[in-house]
């Protein structure tokens, strides 16, 4: 619901739009991003201030079984080493386009060597990747709670730096899993049409990897159907709850369904997004797995979408249904799929452009240029 | 058709992309551009220099009349100068991207001072406006010539300055119904179907448009279709030709096409994408009325298209099916309709990612970063 103070500012936003050198609405997408962004600064005077991605890495007890994950576990650690030394994709999208990145050991199992990579590495390692969630939970309440305060003390810190909007990505070889599990509790879309192939599982890989998370979907159920059914997408038997569902309620949910089949990162994130929130910051939301967080997030807090802006439709299937479910217009179709960042890497200058032209173009008074009424 | 050597490059650049530290195929169209980028330029460390984006700007004799365009002719003047005092969106997005503009006066009824602004404003009038089509042809084959010459010279020189990547935009009160008419005349579909509503013409005004190109179309077919039936999508008597067409047949068709409802700004681009393609440049394909001169430039040279990038699919009515004639996947869908050559300079950056991530990113062997076969 929107305050008068809030349709005022809307209604300023949109006339300064529609008096800049342009015909009505030309700029398309980009004048409802101009629109949200000065929304979420409460000013017509928005701006963007030391932009930062944050990669969020963790393992995952899953990922040691090979049951879904065409990559060994080690490769988390193996990526953590190659954003640090700036060779991944993230890297370079980032100092092509000057954001900031910082990367967070939320729960990678490889010890780090402390202090050797200021600024570039933050430890906040809960534990050496999460349990096997096929057999146990995958974190304890504990540990949920503790992720979640990292996350939200990682923007908190990057918010006393300057930093304004923020982009999340993640890395944790089989959390493509853990997202899909998540997405399923949320949503109710059964958790077979939820998995899709990650890095690259082939046929039959993925046919095991529908199998597996069935099990583990089947395994928790009850507890996390316990922990409250107002927020959650199936009804105790396992069917789809419709009619009557409050998705956009606070519940306990989303930490029950983080403990279950969450993962460290996952649960960092998750708080990332909240303060990130609380602190009026613009929030570029990636893929599948940064993603299946804010839905998280959302339960906890749903105004926290009105910060988000969708970076793109990732590759991975089932991101589409995920932005269907948030009703979420992504800005990229690049059919990306890799996760770190990378697509909220490349939606940044989209961003930027709003804010460039809502401060720098001029308006037809200004410019001396006639309006579509003037030629009546 | 693929030589050797090029079949060669082609695995050459994949095996590459294939090596760097990402799932296979993860980083979607991006992967395709840079493939596409090293074709152009013969090799596996293509570079981007000095990227220019070159408004050419032009009146339309038609839009004296107001059947066509709800802004008055004027406006296309007043936006050269707000564009060459840096004031219009086609400035806020060079400045962000940093790259060059400049504008070419193609026919502009308009006396700009003459050395007023170097650099910024390139004099090629060909006239001070096309002649009405509705009445008679609107240019001279002689007047097609000069103009497709004058964007061939403009490509030239910046060719010699440095630039190897160019995007091409206009500027022109009615020229939305000069690209309606040239793709109606190119693809064979109705000229109805063509039309869109530029500007922004209301429900009435576009009926209006409607009913008078199609009267344009029937004055002029009976030229265009005598100055050859090879690349006319429509046969002597008004039909769609569909069988034994051939579209990518070099023929004189484009410049009669160009005399008969073409504008002095699309003529020149005509020209530019012909000579850009020749000096192997990447050429960035914005909205309606660029990619109708490149319907033309490909009539004339097919290979002009193995150059092209397509910015983004233009919110105008019809560009979505030029672009599904072309066979073309544009990079951005943001609903954008402003012309300019902003869709291009927003889509620049895409570019820019690609090279980078092939120039820049590390690869597997050179990360320490274990495959996907090292899980088996």
């Amino acid at each position: 619901m929107q305050t008068g103070t809030q349709t005022t500012l809307r209604a300023q936003l949109q006339q300064l739009i529609d008096n800049k050198t342009k015909p009505i609405g030309a700029l398309g997408r980009l004048e409802e991003v101009a629109v949200q962004i000065g929304m979420i600064q409460g000013t017509t005077h928005p701006q963007l201030g030391r932009p930062y991605i944050v990669v969020f890495a963790g393992d995952h007890g899953i990922a040691a079984t090979g049951l879904v994950n065409p990559y060994p576990q080690a490769v988390t650690a193996q990526m953590v080493l190659n954003f640090i030394t700036g060779g991944a994709a993230i890297n370079v999208f980032c100092r092509q386009h000057h954001l900031g990145l910082t990367v967070v050991d939320a729960g990678v199992k490889f010890d780090f060597e402390p202090g050797l990579f200021p600024g570039k590495l933050i430890a906040h390692k809960i534990g050496y990747g999460t349990r096997n969630y096929l057999e146990s939970e995958a974190m304890t309440a504990e540990e949920v709670e503790k992720a979640m305060d990292a996350g939200k003390q990682v923007v908190t810190d990057l918010y006393a730096g300057g930093t304004n909007c923020v982009g999340f990505g993640e890395m944790g070889i089989g959390n493509t899993s853990s997202a899909a599990l998540i997405m399923s509790f949320i949503t109710g879309i059964p958790v077979e049409d939820c998995v899709g192939r990650g890095t690259g599982v082939n046929d039959e890989q993925l046919r095991v990897k529908k199998e597996t998370l069935r099990k583990v979907y089947d395994l928790h159920l009850p507890a996390i159907t316990a922990a409250g059914d107002k927020t959650i997408g199936r009804d105790a038997a396992g069917g789809v709850a419709t009619a009557g569902r409050d998705t956009a309620g606070p519940g306990g949910d989303a930490k029950t369904i983080l403990q279950c089949v969450g993962g460290f990162e996952i649960a960092m994130m998750t708080g990332a997004y909240l303060r990130a929130a609380e602190l009026k910051m613009i929030i570029l939301a990636d893929g599948f797995i940064t993603t299946s967080a804010l839905l998280l997030a959302k339960q906890l807090n749903p105004a926290v979408q009105d910060n988000c802006f969708f970076a793109h439709t990732s590759g991975e299937t089932g991101h589409a249904a995920m932005l269907d479910y948030l009703g979420a217009k992504p800005l990229l179709q690049l059919g990306m799929r890799l996760g770190e960042g990378t697509g909220a890497a490349m939606a940044y200058p989209l961003l930027q452009s709003a804010v460039y032209f809502l401060r720098d173009m001029a308006s037809f008074q200004s410019a001396g240029v006639s309006k579509a009424s003037d030629n009546e």
